[in-house]
């Protein structure tokens, strides 16, 4: 039986096939990662439109990319595009959002009768839906997130900055073994709470405060990501009201996000009760995005976006309204779209937490 | 009196008026940062051959950049190098080791009666010689990390294990007023010692090993970078005389970073020190490299290197022995090469440390 890899390649090989080239070069680092399993600053992957594949990687990853993918050839050189490069010949693929033009004319230099053609996003496409084993990691991510909350919400009290609480997020889960927390915490207090990307700084929470908290595990290589918005001490005036209004909007969101759906619809499904509350101008970003090998991949999930979601695609589903000087609400699952109904990643309660 | 990043701009500006350009677009945001003091993952820079500057970003930084850089017009705008661009007239310089192939596609489609050529590392070279703000910012960096390794030193014993303390230092050092750590530390115990690039792990410390700490603190987006190695319990074999020899090397390496001296020849200094010893080829990397907004920038160390170190560069000089199977030792300062004599950033004992 051929490995995951394996067969992750032999995808692409098809595809690299069906647009008439010879040969795919994958640089991006993430990609090769998909494709080989090795993580590393510097690698590349050569795939033949026949299946064949050829690692490159330098000298500080070559006992590594042994160990883990001991079925590829593999390259020790520092320049792994060139050397690559020169074992293909005819149409070469290469991935434009990626190469420099720089590099790229480095590359061109180095190859004689191959034509660089660009590739498009195709490893990006094939990662979109994801294996069993990708989404057990991502399970286990969020399951690290949850618990990291459970274990700081006692520490979530007036008197603490936002820094402060950031910080415990982050360790708690490097704790409950995280690899390292899968990006730069969001912990949004007060009259911060209305920046939905703010820098957790020095405010101290006080009594009467909502705090955002926006946040999650890298386990595996695979990111999680979970908002949550709770009120310290009591829930009261205009930001209680938002409170229900988000998470109606996160709910019908949820809802919709079923195999074949389009990645607008299921944006517009949780913007439409938003919009119908008046707060339309309140929610200035898309309803979410894919999760994976990135914390931000495709399906983006937006109004302007186009696309369909399929089964075992993992995704966000992260509304929000921001009031310019009051403060905010935002709630975010990650979840995996199945075609037996949608499996919620992120188990934290998205009832109101008064602590 | 202008500010410090309209001084950076303008020595930017006499750039591309040298190189017969018109305009500059700054689109690698560490250089949008040295040129603006924005820090942003969405932002680019257009700077005119005359001096004149505008910056681009999006509605998430826009606030962030009225306050950072009020004297800048600032268009907010996702497409920044776009927006940008239809701003330039005649010959627009572009960063052609960032841009990708598909960027500058989109870019060029969007310009009409614009030459676009390459600009080369203009600002990188400019970010290599350092002004006192930004010494001064490492030097807190460099403070910090030394501090964190007093602290951590004690939980340094038999029993906890590589990423017990890679996690210890990089908490000590967020503790201590270190933004995050500088890069992923690297605690390397034992036979992993031999492992110049090593991922702390589940290996347990035992009486006897020799045990390599590489870690640094990141403070006001400037990147310390130092080195330690020390023996648990007691020094003995080849690891002892090789440490020896690695202090020497770096003494070596030291005295020779002077204003004017070629880069390969400060290299040169510690690897015939080395190289005398026998041990030429288990000295597998380069001497050191340049830090400040980035943890490896130029100038380079490496006997295949080219260049000379001036006044107020700060670099690192980390020479290593590495013997597979055995265990390595590495040593390494953060430092400014100064006209009056080298600047210790890290000062933390380079003795022999059995603890």
């Amino acid at each position: 039986m051929p490995g995951i890899h394996e067969t992750r390649r032999a995808r692409l090989a098809a595809l690299v096939a069906d647009q008439g080239a010879d040969f795919a070069l994958v640089t991006r680092l993430v990609n090769v990662r998909y494709l080989s399993g090795l993580a590393s600053s510097n690698a590349a992957l050569l795939v033949g439109a026949d299946g064949t594949a050829v690692l490159g990687t330098d000298g500080r990853y070559a006992g590594t990319a042994a160990r883990v993918c001991p079925e590829l050839e593999c390259v020790v050189d520092r320049d792994t595009a060139g050397a690559l490069g020169s074992r293909a010949s005819g149409r070469l693929a290469f991935e434009a959002h990626d190469v420099t033009v720089e590099a790229h004319r480095e590359l061109a230099a180095k190859l004689e009768g191959v034509e660089l053609v660009p590739l498009g996003r195709a490893v990006e496409e094939l990662r979109q839906i994801k294996d069993e084993d990708e989404i057990a990691l991502l399970r286990e991510a969020c399951a690290i997130t949850d618990r990291a909350f459970d274990a700081v919400l006692p520490f979530i009290r007036p008197g603490r900055t936002e820094r402060e609480i950031a910080v415990a997020l982050e360790r708690s889960m490097v704790d409950l073994g995280a690899e390292r927390p899968a990006f730069a915490s969001i912990v949004a207090s007060g009259p911060n709470g209305a920046i939905p990307h703010h820098v957790p700084g020095a405010r101290v929470i006080e009594s009467g405060d909502f705090v955002t908290m926006d946040f999650g595990a890298l386990y595996g290589g695979y990111h999680a990501d979970m908002t949550r918005t709770v009120a310290i001490g009591s829930a009261a005036g205009a930001l209680r009201e938002i409170y229900d209004l988000v998470a109606a909007a996160q709910r019908a969101g949820v809802e919709a996000a079923v195999p074949e759906a389009a990645t607008k619809d299921v944006d517009a499904a949780s913007r439409d009760v938003i919009d119908a509350a008046g707060h339309a101008d309140d929610f200035p970003h898309g309803l979410g995005h894919g999760v994976g090998l990135e914390i931000h991949e495709a399906p983006l999930l937006g109004y302007d976006k186009t696309g369909k979601l399929t089964d075992r695609v993992p995704i966000t589903v992260e509304p929000g309204v921001y009031l310019a000087g009051r403060g905010g609400v935002r709630i975010e699952d990650t979840l995996v779209v199945r075609t037996d109904g949608v499996e919620l990643l992120t188990k934290t309660t998205k009832e109101l937490l008064v602590i």
